[in-house]
């Protein structure tokens, strides 16, 4: 018998949200003035802004800076509660979530546990590679990057140096192109000064798309902008490629190809981050779960389920809506709304998506942006695109402090031609063991 | 048979500092015009700025701020060679050090490995406690307090609850001040906000001390001022007092005094970090070794020590200097200078000590400064002595950005009473395990 969370019942009909992402947080938020109480569970005590995650691991800001404690988020809000937990399954008959601390009576159900990375079931991968899908993954790989050059000044066998000091992006989307980008910067900018005893040729940045074009989804525009600036960085992009195996060492494309690497970044794609308890029949591919127009999960009356992790089949958009802050942020809107109107009776409405573009910047001075403004498609590319990318992008992070200091560090990043958080604080990954260069020396 | 660490002979004499706090990082930026190869050996890539350690642990400023890369520093300075490695042991007669990634040899050995928190060979203690030397232990510390507030929102056990909200911190010195300070600001506006469904009347913040008055060393009014602040946050101050006991639960006083604490903070005194091979008789109380007034280690020609792990036996110090970083920056310096007069066949000047004076701050508009300016003594309480504090500080952090991102923080915090870094990421203290509770139900 699993205990009951301790939560107070005010009485009120309470609304679980499980996530605080994009969607989650939306909606919580527009569920201010509901007649409601509002419980939001998530196993972070803080909202990540993911879109810059890839700048936390390349030492161009602090974790600090984008992320933001939900407390403090809604010191205001009367009817909110957080409880810091795992949730672990689901009881849609009892309307009871199970926890890692108990578990929480509902009457209405959100899920809105977005996306993990999808290893596609390759496990030797999946051990081996860093993800870049939290804020941990994102100081994990900082940490990583920077250990391996110490390690690097460390060793004379050729073959050694080439493997730490050489990266292999898996993933040609936005977080793989910004990570290409962003090293490439590192290469040429920070790192010759930091580790003069090294020799930056030998630092070899690779960059391996399934697809045969980068930024898949945007204009061909962007698509070989991005293409053509990382090339002109120096960085090797492998198109129309796909990782086979990857031990810690080397990186076996299905091309044939080998590439050396101590780090294997992984951004290839995510997957729904599901919770056990749901009917079978609302799962569909993606590990997402089946939703109608107004986000209610397929069969049932008062589990919901908003952002990544919510499959809205549309003519247009046959797989549901692209996995992204947009949707995700305006489903969440769109259902606090909802949820109020059918507490009054109302009708609810039905969604829809309005797509504003997307963006990806590639380094200093350069992006590509294809934006939806009234209707109007618009391409840029260059710093025209990399200064729209930095406003909105700034206007996106939550709070006053975080603006602040993110901009602040931009200034000196872009000023200096430094990024200042070369910091190995906390973990690391360590592929290359003493123990599989052992095994390596038997084998050769 | 170690191998020896990489590192390019350059046909100079090579100096070799183990540690880069405050003597090692000034006597290695003092030697950037010397004919000497400088090798810095440290366990962290990044120097870090201790005073402002407790403020990360309290959530008020982010670890990236107070720390600096020591590649970065030391970016244009052609003779500089960093070393990520742990100091094992050295042998003098040979001249290496022995360490994590292979030997080193030297021409000059300069230690410089500071102190570490000395739990009085309390190895109860030791396991249980969470001390503030480094950055990990900062933010370990934030992030079990934070969690111990998410844990008691999950109990209805009245002595489990107090146990998670009150905090005992051992030690009366700057730290152990300015830690139950910035407590009892959190207590007073910012987790109330947070944690609605607490009563922080049962957050109890004891402040335990040895000796009779707080801030030892200081003057009389400061002391007093201390004393008077704390009490006035609320701070139960326990003078003349030592712990005893320590299971993770209870803290047992050797007054009989029984205090129920989850969280043990240790400040309560440090001792040298020494490194194996060196005469026993260079090893005097505190674990420091006994140098002359150059800093030379008592017995070598060669070998030099610097900072906290220096005891230089004066009749003004019968047990060596104050272990900060004043006495730390001023031994590096002149070492620095002494170094290349040496080198050049000319006398080394025996060290003075300047003592500028010492502050704490307790809290808001808070503060106690003894100064001394022009062999003039100058004793501030209250908001002035905060301000000093402040300006001081800022001025002693190392790098532009750094300075800039603790001042907005400040600023921040100031006129919003509120603390930002309120995030829990990576590791956390869990004294309380199930185990310890179910234990203690049997003994009941």
């Amino acid at each position: 018998m699993t205990e009951h969370a301790i939560i107070p019942e005010t009485g009120k009909p309470r609304v679980v949200i499980v996530g605080g992402g994009f969607a989650g947080l939306e909606l919580a938020k527009k569920l201010c003035s509901a007649a409601v109480q509002v419980v939001l569970i998530d196993k972070q005590n803080f909202h990540t802004f993911q879109p810059l995650l890839y700048q936390v691991a390349t030492a161009a800001l602090e974790a600090e800076s984008i992320v933001y404690p939900f407390r403090k988020m809604f010191d205001e809000q009367d009817n909110f509660y957080f409880r810091l937990a795992e949730v672990q399954s689901v009881d849609t008959l009892q309307q009871v979530v199970f926890t890692s601390i108990g578990l929480f009576r509902y009457d209405y159900l959100i899920i809105a546990t977005g996306a993990t990375t999808n290893f596609y079931g390759n496990d030797k991968i999946k051990e081996k590679a860093i993800s870049i899908k939290t804020i941990e993954d994102a100081l994990s790989l900082r940490n990583t990057i920077l250990y391996n050059f110490e390690k690097a000044l460390q060793t004379d066998d050729q073959e050694q140096l080439n493997s730490l000091m050489d990266y292999v992006i898996v993933g040609g989307g936005p977080t793989g192109v910004e990570i290409a980008g962003a090293l490439s910067e590192l290469k040429k900018h920070v790192f010759p000064k930091d580790y003069k005893e090294l020799d930056f040729v030998n630092m070899d940045i690779h960059l391996v798309q399934s697809g045969q074009e980068l930024l898949k989804g945007m204009s061909q525009k962007a698509s070989a902008e991005a293409l053509h600036s990382l090339e002109k960085y120096g960085v090797k992009v492998w198109l129309n490629s796909k990782v086979k195996y990857y031990d810690g060492r080397t990186v076996l494309l299905d091309t044939g190809e080998r590439l050396h690497s101590h780090t294997l970044i992984w951004a290839a794609g995510v997957t729904g981050s599901l919770i056990d308890g749901l009917n079978k029949e609302c799962v569909v591919s993606g590990n997402r779960i089946k939703v109608d127009e107004y986000n209610r999960v397929v069969g049932y009356e008062n589990v919901f389920a908003v952002g990544d992790i919510a499959a809205m089949i549309t003519p247009e958009h046959p797989h549901g809506h692209p996995m992204m802050a947009q949707p995700a942020m305006q489903q969440g809107k769109l259902l606090a709304k909802n949820l109020k109107n059918h507490l009054k009776g109302k009708k609810m409405s039905p969604f829809k998506y309005r797509d504003q573009g997307s963006m990806a910047t590639i380094g200093r001075n350069r992006a590509v942006a294809d934006l939806k403004v009234f209707g109007k498609e618009l391409r840029y590319t260059g710093l025209i695109a990399w200064l729209i990318w930095m406003v909105i992008h700034l206007l996106s992070i939550i709070g006053f402090r975080n603006k602040t200091i993110v901009l602040l560090n931009w200034m000196f990043s872009y000023f200096s031609y430094d990024k200042g958080m070369r910091l190995i604080i906390g973990e690391k990954r360590e592929n290359l063991s003493t123990e599989s260069v052992a095994e390596k020396a038997v084998v050769n």
